[in-house]
């Protein structure tokens, strides 16, 4: 039995979250938090994330906004109850701060953008294909109510492309494959994001370290994207579609499981599978 | 029997419009235009416009460059021969100016950006859906090798689409659509296109009069559009995708039937359906 | 103001329907029939459809079950009451009785398979692109739980599909397009559908009228349909998704208002289109 | 420097072979096979495989016809000459004769139904994928001239996908998965290919192990796959596109280059991926 507490319970994820919760016999919802004091049949809800793990807890699950997730992580740690967090806007600053904070209790911690499984698994798979096929462009599509452009998930498949394309592309050569980009061997294995291509016409996107990025907003979509490999006379899809927040529910119980068992915090989902 | 002069012969279109004309019964090559002096089996090669016309000719095609096209459809109009034009690259006074040569001689013509009439038909689709899903964006997809973005297609694509949005909404707004843009009302019905939403994220691409272009190079791609609609639930998405240069000669010959009952010049391969 | 009686509010559409009504300013809800006795806040439930017209109303939604839905169309008739039927399974004996007891009584109504305004946008663009490109596939998918195969949307596309083949196709012949499939032609402008081709493998589908139809069922997809055209060195797709029940709102609040000034029996929303 | 002799150098894929060793550095062509007599400039023809591998060559490449290719493959063999062998046709019982010769001889060879190396791919990443979404179905899209149905990756795609699911798939049960086919189960791990659930609607498709697979043939389309995975609330889709026989040319460049290090005949591109 892991017994979890909640913040969040309210938002439109969170809604899902619960029903997970109860329909996953081995894990039960022992608090939640909630500024305003709304209630849900059966569960204590507390105004601050300090008293709702005070009565103790294995596992506490953040889905609330950029403005309140670090405090309340920070908070979880020193309760010594393992974070899994999936709102976004944490900065790289704040997630340096605390993975020494959560490694130095060994405490296990799960911080992720996407618990989609299937975005999850197509971000790995970019990775293998751009080794054969160097040439790569995404283009991700949301709702029209999405504020922010290019999501986390086309962030995260652009970077994991630029890394395997600097692995030694001997195969991808010897097989007559478009050469790699010069801007992506610029940068070293170490080397952060940035925008190259500046002089691009704006129909071509924005341009990360030679992968064009292409932000579709439409009322109607949910939450897809696309990855498109091209090669000598042939190209290769991979395109993922979420359509209801149940796509987040398996690799969230997936993390929930999986930090009970770990010693540090992981960034990211992919990091989990084996 | 049409009697053609064709230049360009030997570029990549050229050589699929020589395949079309030998296929066609009722079509005859009379004359080739190539300042190299390259020739034809059983076709005379002239080294310009003016010397292939004068043994006289009913229809001029031209598959050349933005540096030569002009000069050559003002000498077809001059010599009585109806041009279609393949070309890219004219400039809006050129074909006023051409339009004017030509009705005043009552003489036929075609300009066209594209004689895939896939796409032709894909536009017109497109302006047909716009009046009852007034949020669209397009993606287009063409080979690496092509130097323009976004393609001529795609601005096409968007000026059908506003112009279909400017008129009356009211069955749109009946069905609790969402609401027309706000810039394309702005612009009046004779209004040229003009980039709105400069300060958009880069990866939201070229903005049109409200509308959204991104436009993908790969290698393996050949040329292909998607307009993407998106209403209360649900999307539209019309598709095309020319694979090989054939696409463009049933439009191609529909063109050269067409331009001999034409008594003015035609902007357009739409302009042609019924 | 338009008086609503609702059957089948407490189903996933009826839902939908309830809320549709409560957000648009000129519906009310005015009772709703469930045999169950259920009830929905400030609107009176009723045992039977007659029980609930006899106070008044002007429009009865139905989105039951197919083995009750002809009685209540019928029942709405004998009140006067003017039926918009969603509930699919009636047959066409069925719908012919309606349509001639509705006349009868200069009474509107309205019975659709489908009131997703995109599918139906999608079935009229098929009918045209079909003028110029006769060859065409449809794929169907569907979320694993549906357990019909082809979809209603599918026969109808296919229909039309073959309905505008039949039509003159001088201007396809022109074009160089394939011939039109012989089957389609054997076939008069009244016949019904039949399936033809049975000697195709079994991956090819079902082949109706010369156009196979493709379904696919799986966990994590909603409702949607491609059809894809093809010509001489180009594809022409259409594809629709409905990614919630929302999609089907727009379409029926069209129905209810449409309905009020019709007097006849209507079937399809295609057929309520401009 | 490799010497290659081909047979099959006027068909359609032989020319683009030719072209491909003609600007591959390290490859010559020492001979062409042609029972007619054809000639290509600067190497000699001969009429038999036996006359053309006399001279010495060190790889055979073959597309020619079903009925010619195992006595050509054969004599390959004979002459100490690594076969590689784009031909369909084999029948298994020669491929294991043939593989069985090439064994004795510690003689490399090389058989593929697919040198397209992105088909190659997409069928690796769909047994990858199906570890964690074991419902899927194939829809493969070829031109109208291709006669055969399903197609050959199809049901190479089929079988990867059936035997990844065969392995405990504890992974995709603990993230709430849909549970696997038990038609899958049935079957044993070196169990052969078998039609299942011939009860299903013609539109479902031919279901073999339990993935439906669907083929579509239009004119204007190439060769073109989709598998497409379904999940609780999302998808996951591989797409591949060959839109020119280029697309074959790095994956047969490979498998002539791999086939020099082999002491044994290997049957399938992906074999010879690392």
């Amino acid at each position: 039995m892991i017994r979890i507490v909640l913040a969040g319970a309210f938002g439109r994820m969170g809604r899902e979250v619960v029903a997970m919760i109860d329909r996953t016999p081995h894990f039960r919802l022992v608090g939640i938090v909630d500024p305003k004091g709304r209630t849900l049949d059966g569960v204590p809800t507390y105004g601050s994330v300090g008293e709702a793990l005070a009565p103790g807890a294995d596992v506490f699950i953040d889905f609330t906004t950029p403005e309140v997730v670090y405090g309340h992580a920070r908070a979880a740690i020193e309760h010594g109850v393992r974070p899994v967090i999936g709102t976004t806007g944490l900065q790289p600053e704040e997630i340096a701060e605390l993975s020494a904070r959560a490694g130095a209790r060994r405490l296990g911690g799960v911080i992720a953008a996407n618990f989609a499984l299937g975005a999850v698994l197509m971000i790995r798979l970019a990775a293998e294909v751009a080794k054969y096929f160097p040439a790569a462009e995404i283009v991700e599509l949301h709702h029209a109510m999405k504020r922010d452009a290019p999501s986390g998930t086309a962030l995260m498949t652009a970077a994991a492309i630029a890394r395997a394309r600097r692995r030694p592309a001997e195969e991808a050569a010897r097989l007559g494959a478009p050469v790699r980009d010069p801007a992506a061997e610029r940068s070293g294995p170490g080397a952060r994001l940035e925008a190259v291509e500046e002089m691009a016409p704006p129909s071509r996107g924005l341009i990360l370290n030679g992968i064009p990025i292409h932000s579709v907003r439409l009322p109607g979509l949910v939450a897809h994207q696309e990855v498109l490999f091209g090669g000598e006379g042939e190209t290769l899809l991979l395109r993922h579609d979420a359509t209801t927040r149940a796509a987040f529910m398996p690799g969230l119980r997936l993390a929930v499981e999986k930090v009970m068992t770990l010693d540090r915090l992981v960034v990211g989902l992919e990091n989990l599978l084996d």
